[in-house]
């Protein structure tokens, strides 16, 4: 597989290993999503219960009180999204900060 | 890093590999998405130029004739869901499979 294969794959397997524990195994239900969210993202802690509903309340775009496999992928690619935002600012500033450098030896 | 932070990154790292080739290293143009399609997808072959075509026009939401990192993800979400569901159907069949056996042997 390749590395974006696997990292597909890794989703499935990370969303399985927390829905599959109680109820409907296709589903997070709150406690799932919260064990997620603290383990795998280190998000929420224990006293975050209002947070934890307030994700969920987001995600849950069919109000079925859980959050399916798709309701989940749309946390992780906006979550992934601003990953990447921060990387591509400290890329910009560090390259502008070079080139000051180099401007600075210049003079 | 946990399993989902691993992914997440993995889905970053990918994307440069294939963006930082050529041009703007923060898009993908043209022939690094075709590469990324044949290289990490197996999806298409150098004779499928306009399937590639396509799919960058679909993923093109700014319409700057490249595709960046948000309209990436929105790819790889939909072929992560699309694998989910097969996933899925797979389990439901078997079940189904195995419940019919129990029952054929009990008659």
């Amino acid at each position: 597989m390749s590395p974006l294969q696997e990292a597909m794959v890794s989703l499935i397997e990370v969303f399985y290993s927390y829905s599959g524990r109680e109820g409907d195994k296709f589903k997070l239900n709150k406690g799932e999503l919260k064990n997620l969210l603290q383990e795998e993202l280190t998000l929420a802690t224990s006293k975050d219960t209002a947070m934890v509903e307030k994700i969920l309340n987001d995600l849950d775009e069919n109000k079925d009180g859980e959050v399916d496999f798709q309701e989940f992928v749309v946390l992780v690619a906006a979550m992934t999204v601003a990953c990447n935002e921060f990387f591509m600012d400290c890329e910009k500033s560090c390259n502008k900060g070079k080139s000051e450098d180099h401007g600075a030896k210049k003079d």
